[in-house]
């Protein structure tokens, strides 16, 4: 391409949105990619990877693809919760040359940031905000905004402090429109300002601006002054994740990045897949103990995937109930005691329907009710066993700090195929002489 | 309370945010609720109803507590996208009754709102905002727009239509607030503006609202003429719930509403199980009509659950990866054939090698590689099954317009209890002469 081409190329570019750059910038090739970051400044790369997943292994490589000193400025340039989601993600080692090479204050800002843990307010907070004193007066504000609104991430809350830093309200860039010139920041202001301290989970912060329908909350230090802002942008993304987590949990498989490789989706799965394998092996030596009993009375086989089968159903619909309620916030979630109780009714009553229904198809189908009453009984107290294995077992992961949606929905089955085995199998040797 | 006394707490009521006062006013019981609703404004009550979930019985028992005026008032006093929300979840004779009480401009604006499907963009937007001209000078806009600010959800962004009403800008707030006084909003404003046709379904609008983080989209009809906007809001509650189902669809239960109450958990769980039960009993069926093989060979009852365990654990994965992969929007999704043939050869792959490994498994423990062999293969094509089933059937019920999320991961497990044991059983008996 001529000169003259290339910078019609690259206004074209800067004319779409950041996304759609983005998006093009992604669909290249390393070589293609070289070319576009030659065109573009730090800046204008800045704004393009603000829109670019923070924790994919493929927006690291991009950054290592760059000269390191173009790709320090760009970060700088970047808004400075990005940057530290970035840098994160990198070696300590290699984060660090880059924030070597940027300006001090920025490298500092990002440092601040990236010393909070990733899944916390902290770790999702913006510092790139504009904040007012109270006896501001409006005119003044409006000359602020004017002059630093490039520098922040939005600025329709700002937040106003008093002179030791302290959060004391917050206004909105509607409500300083409408105000009049004179006015003082302080006559305008909400003084009532909800705000989250930055090691709060990030799941919690979700759930206040949901709540309330804000488009940022501020976050306050424990001396209640301001050091920074969670936009709802970065919230969405939270949602999305932890819902992705929890599903993924269910499911036993990670789906995250849906890729369409066979290769990569079964080196996805397998693991997951052998490691229950051998606990179902579990299960088999299990029924092996029984083979005389088996030997005797083969018709027990005939019931084996009934009842596993359906305790196994029994505990994946508690298990997922119980991870929904933990991923509640704590002042919505029911108390311990009460979950458990609950739960313990609640496998009670759908045990008994259950083993009714099963004690009733199995006599009459087989002509015999004692057969039936073994079947019943043993399914009722199957499915008894899954529904507490599938709450307690992740509401137990949560209180020793581990996430309950690792407690899978194929493990929580597999699990319980042992214990239904188990259940049956001493049920039906106990009560053999009756139905044979 | 003497006349003072509630006025202090009016006054302290209207002081908290519309979400507390909301959250106070569920926590009243029917008589609280009324004494309340004498206290409030229709206006003041409608604030804080936009903060109620609309979808929920709750909201509507309370607006049917309510003098059918007051009630009409309130919901006229609304944003319009909320009360058409309410209205849609009542009878259509009920909300009759609130759109005649209404004056007739606000209740035709909520009448054109409900009109479209509620899961679509046109469903979830607003018609309260304000809209500029292109040659309004910026003085002037602000004017507008210190004057019809509360009138409108939002005034974050502000679209720009013609003398057609066809949407040809948009202009942010800060924008207006940064440019000089006597600048034209044509000279000011963006021409590129991302928009949303009524009837493209909310995951699609929530997409665009995410990948390019805007605050709000405009939705405009098939002639390029501004008829509405989604607000993040709204799309907050839309990737909630879209994540909620895609959950209570892989779990086999509507996890909508952790209730703690054990009789209503046994109601929203026992109809699957028991629906699951029946498909459970044809399995059942399928086993003793294989009692001669049983009888002859009761070493096969060991692995029964093994084999239909783990395929059933296979088809979860497979089937949460399809409903993820169909839950993207359209230019994200990989066609379709390419999902198949990407299921196919992974369904293959992970077959293969658990049965290898099963294989193995079983020939050392047993002393017996030709058992191995039959349960090794049996577990391959069981598992390459379940994995078709779990990526085709909602593949298909996405075609045939359901969706996906109705194939519930208890329900493919018990299908693949039902095949995997066809399969297993076949195999055994055309192989059994050798193992025995």
């Amino acid at each position: 391409m001529n000169t003259n081409k290339i910078q019609v190329f690259k206004k074209e570019l800067l004319n779409l949105h950041f996304y759609d750059q983005g998006q093009f910038f992604i669909s290249l090739d390393s070589t293609g990619r070289k070319k576009m970051t030659k065109l573009l400044s730090p800046k204008e790369m800045g704004d393009m990877f603000d829109t670019l997943p923070d924790e994919e292994q493929d927006t690291q490589d991009f950054l290592q693809e760059m000269e390191p000193e173009y790709a320090a400025n760009m970060l700088s340039e970047m808004y400075n919760d990005n940057a530290a989601d970035i840098l994160e993600h990198l070696d300590d080692k290699v984060s660090e040359v880059y924030l070597d090479l940027m300006p001090e204050r920025d490298a500092n800002k990002i440092r601040r940031l990236m010393h909070y843990g990733v899944d916390t307010a902290g770790g999702i907070m913006t510092t790139d905000m504009i904040s007012l004193k109270p006896d501001t007066t409006i005119m003044d504000a409006i000359a602020k905004i004017k002059r630093d609104a490039d520098l922040a991430e939005t600025v329709n809350y700002l937040y106003v402090t008093n002179y030791e830093r302290t959060l004391i309200g917050v206004i909105s860039l509607r409500e300083i429109l409408v105000a009049p010139a004179d006015a003082l920041v302080q006559d305008v202001m909400t003084e009532k300002v909800i705000s989250v301290h930055p090691e709060i989970d990030q799941s919690d912060v979700a759930q206040t601006i949901r709540d309330y329908g804000f488009l940022a909350v501020p976050v306050i230090d424990s001396q209640e002054r301001l050091i920074g802002m969670v936009t709802v942008d970065d919230i969405i993304e939270v949602i999305d994740d932890e819902a992705q987590s929890d599903y993924s949990g269910l499911a036993g498989v990670n789906v995250d990045d849906v890729s369409e490789m066979p290769l990569t989706a079964t080196m996805k799965r397998l693991p997951w897949l052998i490691t229950l394998l051998f606990l179902g092996m579990l299960t088999a030596t299990l029924i092996n103990h029984f083979d005389v009993l088996l030997n005797e009375a083969s018709i027990l086989a005939v019931f084996i995937s009934l009842i596993t089968g359906t305790a196994g159903n029994a505990g994946t619909q508690s298990l997922a109930v119980a991870v929904r309620r933990l991923a509640l916030s704590d002042d919505e979630q029911p108390s311990m005691m009460k979950m458990i109780i609950s739960e313990v009714i609640t496998g009670l009553l759908i045990g008994i329907l259950t083993g009714v229904t099963v004690m009733v198809l199995v006599g009459l189908w087989k002509q015999n009710f004692i057969l039936g009453a073994v079947i019943g009984l043993s399914m009722a107290t199957a499915i008894w066993v899954a529904n507490m294995a599938g709450s307690l077992i992740p509401l137990g992961m949560d209180k020793l700090g581990f996430d309950p949606a690792v407690a899978s929905g194929p493990f929580i089955s597999t699990l319980s195929d042992l214990t239904s085995v188990l259940i049956y199998f001493n049920i039906a040797s106990l009560l053999m002489s009756s139905f044979l």
